[in-house]
């Protein structure tokens, strides 16, 4: 089947497909758990797990960035989020989960947006933000910090001086060339070959746009933007969103490309969208991603600081957000962080032991490590 | 994909796809949301935003009509409407919401549809439609008014000497050749050569009536007739009915070959359906319509007549009424206009800041006006 | 597109479609409603409306069928149902009606199986069923019975001794060719040969079974069997269906094919399921369907003696139901037989004025008669 | 159309079809009921219907067994379930059943895994499953054991010497090449060579695997794990599967082609997944199925273990659980198991009278025996 729909007279529209209509195909071969491997590298930091946790208060705050590193992962703090405007960050999210209180659970949206823009209408602090980095650094553990490239130019010098070592920089939809008449956009090139640590760009879509931010010198490219989730209403609001199987799949395409360009520079595609259990995240590796940026699905953790609430950093925006901010569980449903990513689980629903699940997937279908469960076979239910 | 499916032996379909089947997809440019500009132009009328109103009592009153208008969009009166029945017509809307008082709220029909025949039994008199022209006239902002093309004739002079400006003549399904046996059948193209305003015409749902229309002079061509929606029953009814994605391109790909058959004149398509977000409003000018006809979106005004009520036209048939009267939202919902219209936001939802969101929607996939993004790349789900 | 999809590895399913995927396209003219012919004819019985009845006791009594008779339609009483087991059937059916009564309403099933089983274990008697024929015969409409292919030899002399003017012979799934060892089966071709009435055969679902009955010289042949439809269970338990848009649109097919072979004998396709609303009507006609027969629509009817209930003869079967027994509608929505079918309608929902709808229908795509509608264009949402 | 899908940039997908997706089509012909013989035949062991349990506690105790093969079907004990680790199995579920006694009921699930879990704790004793194997062959009919590929050299001998007839060997996914560096994985092949009896081995969803699959020896290949169904969530937690239709259909391929390759063995195909009522069971054996493996639809016996509950041995799965349990059905609406499997039924709904409605399939498109019915045609919705 071509990939090409002709929706109307002279006009054609892509075919995508989102991560809920892929299924993972056994092969000839099945493997014991223990003898797969989880773990990936970007630049020379070494994760046991491939998960980058989306960067939004909801989930990451100093303490959880560290539990995330020192189980495997690496956790990014969100450098223009609460715990940079509020000496007590903590505080404001007790006002939210307080408003929250007598709201419904069970995935329904509370209206929780309003009270997210005051929040963030506070200033970003310098000192705050360097408070936070310096103590998820002092733990040992990867540091890494999400900045938007409107306050990119600005904010990184802190964060480096603080100890960032990743920097993510990361907006809705980002281009390697955006246009402004009244302003000096960010030069992502220049800006990047600046910096001394690996930086990871995104959200994009598309295959051109990839290739553009691999060019730029990043380490790693973000495709999606919590897409596909009823969380994130970019398609509601703004009309725009790629399914995440046909994004990903697009993106490890300009990986491929890029790799065969440079002659062999890795430039890694981290998927960030339409993941909601464990079987999702096997999907993602499938379609062709090296790790995956998660979000709600660590809502459950008890060490959350959204404590059950999620909501991307959309959600705060002052004239048009783009998220809704979700109760994820029952109170009493929330696990600890080492179960919820490696078990044991006594649940069905893929909800905990995500990457123990990831590793009896890859085992099933006979591979041993991340790079080759990127070729399993898939079925579509189109 | 070829567009023609078998559906049985020796019978083809063509495939049809609704906006909510397709998905803008991101350039490789992105912009400033400031650089874009949501103008329009239709004849000597520029209107800032392209926003035309679906002709409802529900909610177009003179009073809204001057605030759309001043807001940079065109308000279009219904001349068949109650306030060309009722000397006072905000009675008659007091008794409508009067009657759905204790009825459900979110989305669900209430059965009111009987309450609106009887109100438009009332016949329509010239004296009470000419008021409420003057009236918006008088407030210095574009002037349109809607006439059934079965009254046309009758009333258009009426409509002109009150002052109207641009003249909708809209039926459920209207086409150029209307064939009738015992009365003088409307003929567009004298009816539309002996007046000096401009005419928008429709709803039509085909490329080859939007061509026919186009050449009778008319300044526009609406597509569909709220089409879509769960408002309007016109598929239940008739079973007639062309989902909007395609029902858009088609019309657009129209309005391509009448401006080359004519060797530059441009009419403009006016997409009428399908829109309940603000993602939706992008999606139907990335399908190719020039402006959108906005229903049931304006019902959140809370200066809408109809209250948080809405309908359109076709419910107050008196033997087949085609669309029914459907509660948008709870009371406490309502926004006012310019919220609603330019935002700011505080919900994630698509329903407030409508036409900030297609500036942002441009802006974030690299175009600059209207007419370009008519040609942003779609992804489509089937 | 084609018509073949590779379900697994050397195997093929032909893609099918329900009334529901497909939609009536406008053409280039429009018509008045006055200039449009609803009217056809099967042997010598002319008919205003292309009005079947499903063979139900729910909805078809004697009265029923009179009061159908004279409003245009074809009323079919069903010889082997109540009124041919019961001398006071009304007493049965208030039974039901009483047994319904603290059920819910709304289109939910209520268990009322078990109840049919047992109204219908009482034996089928001659003196009752031809009482209740001579009452139809009597009144001077056109009289029709439907007795099953297994009691078609037994019961047929005593319905045309009593009046009988078209015989319906209609089962689930009827063939041409019925294989059986321990007895005889009916010879279908001389038994109809052997009949001085038109006879309607069916149901049927594929081409091939259709032109084998046209074969047979068959008046009009029976498409489905109340298939689409939650109140027929077909698939669920047997597995076996036909969406009905493909199956109306191959047996057209094979009603033109016949039309050649036999140079000129024109054999009427009976649409029998897949409709709700009056949209499903225009959508039958327009796959290609002569007439339609209509089942729980008519349940609303005042008159209707399921008084609101609804099943097809399937529901009593002894061992294997496969018809649910369901309430349409609330008891405060019935209205009359004539306005049911040719309104005034106050609601929007395509469930009242049946036919004056599909008259509009035709009429708003420049159609004058049921034949030239079976051209019309379509669109398939798939 | 093609059965490859490009869902992105140089990365296909295969299109798959669920059973929910296909339904029979009626052929020319029709038969009497009578005349179709359901009766299949693996090795020596005679069946009067197509039906082997899925080896869950819920539906199959001793007792369970003996009475499924008494009514001409194949009962399969868990050797690794609660008979074989618990004196009394009838108390572990009846703390089960109190457990879940409050829940909710019709199709929701409990959350009883962790109870299901701790259950399973405890170890298994060669004694106890002996004296459940013992029990249902000193009752005269075919025994049959289930076993895991990781217990199959452990617990084999035992279930020979206590009298198995037919071996089971089925977890989640199989395959004939397990790779392990820590222990010596089971060599399938010489495994099943050093038997006496046959072999039934799986779950598989692809060609490839069930060819190596028949290649080891095995007498039935089992497609599926219950896939496609809400009960079990391997989608869920591993992203992986097959939807039914074309996973039977893939193995049918492979039993032929293997046919072929062998000159004339040939190896049953069972299907395990997607039945929920008699029609399934009809288009699981119409998509090539030889025989179905019921789960879920025999939970509706009164006399199953698990009093309306039901779950598959995945539930217990001490770390990854990938069975919900879930109550099939409302207290008063078992049925005694003959009435299950061969009516009468007095209900439409494809849950009573599983056989007799299959026979009755076949009986309505004209075929006579299982392997004749394979060859039925399809339609597919997609």
């Amino acid at each position: 089947m071509r990939d090409l729909v002709e929706i109307g007279m002279g006009r054609t529209a892509r075919r995508a497909f989102g991560l809920d209509e892929v299924e993972i195909v056994p092969s000839r071969r099945t493997r014991s758990s223990k003898d797969v491997s989880t773990a990936w590298q970007i630049d020379a930091y070494r994760f046991d797990i491939p998960l980058i946790t989306h960067p939004t208060d909801a989930i990451v705050s100093p303490a959880a960035a560290i539990a995330i590193g020192e189980l495997g992962g690496l956790g990014v703090i969100n450098a223009e989020g609460l715990w940079a405007r509020h000496p007590n960050a903590d505080d404001a999210l007790t006002r939210l989960v307080d408003a929250a209180g007598s709201g419904p659970s069970g995935d329904e949206e509370v209206p929780l947006v309003p009270l997210l823009q005051e929040l963030h209408a506070a200033p970003i602090r310098i000192d705050l933000i360097t408070e936070a980095i310096k103590q998820v650094s002092a733990a040992g553990v990867t540091v890494a910090a999400r900045v938007s490239p409107q306050r990119a130019a600005e904010l990184t010098p802190a964060l480096l001086a603080a100890g960032v070592e990743i920097l993510v920089l990361q907006g809705t939809i980002v281009s390697a060339e955006h246009v402004t008449r009244d302003a000096e956009p960010l030069n992502l090139k220049s800006f990047i070959a600046d910096l001394d640590v690996p930086v990871i760009v995104g959200g994009v879509h598309d295959y051109r746009t990839t290739m553009h931010l691999m060019r730029t010198g990043a380490a790693g490219v973000i495709v999606g933007y919590g897409s596909d989730y009823h969380v994130t209403t970019t398609g509601d609001v703004l009309g725009i969103g790629v399914p995440m199987a046909t994004a990903i799949v697009d993106a490890a395409a300009a990986r491929r490309d890029y790799l065969d360009e440079t002659g062999g520079r890795y430039v890694h595609v981290i998927a960030d969208g339409g993941v909601q259990t464990s079987g999702d995240i096997a999907k993602s590796i499938a379609c062709g991603a090296d790790a995956v940026m998660l979000g709600a699905p660590l809502a459950r953790a008890a060490s959350a600081p959204g404590r059950g609430l999620y909501w991307t950093t959309a959600a705060a925006h002052p004239s048009l957000p783009r998220s809704q901010v979700v109760p994820m569980i029952p109170d009493d449903y929330q696990v600890d962080l080492r179960t919820l990513l490696f078990g044991p689980s006594n649940t069905a629903d893929g909800e905990i032991n995500l990457f123990g699940a990831l590793r009896r997937a890859m085992a099933k279908t006979g591979y041993s490590d991340v790079k080759e469960f990127q070729k399993v076979g898939l079925t579509v239910r189109a």
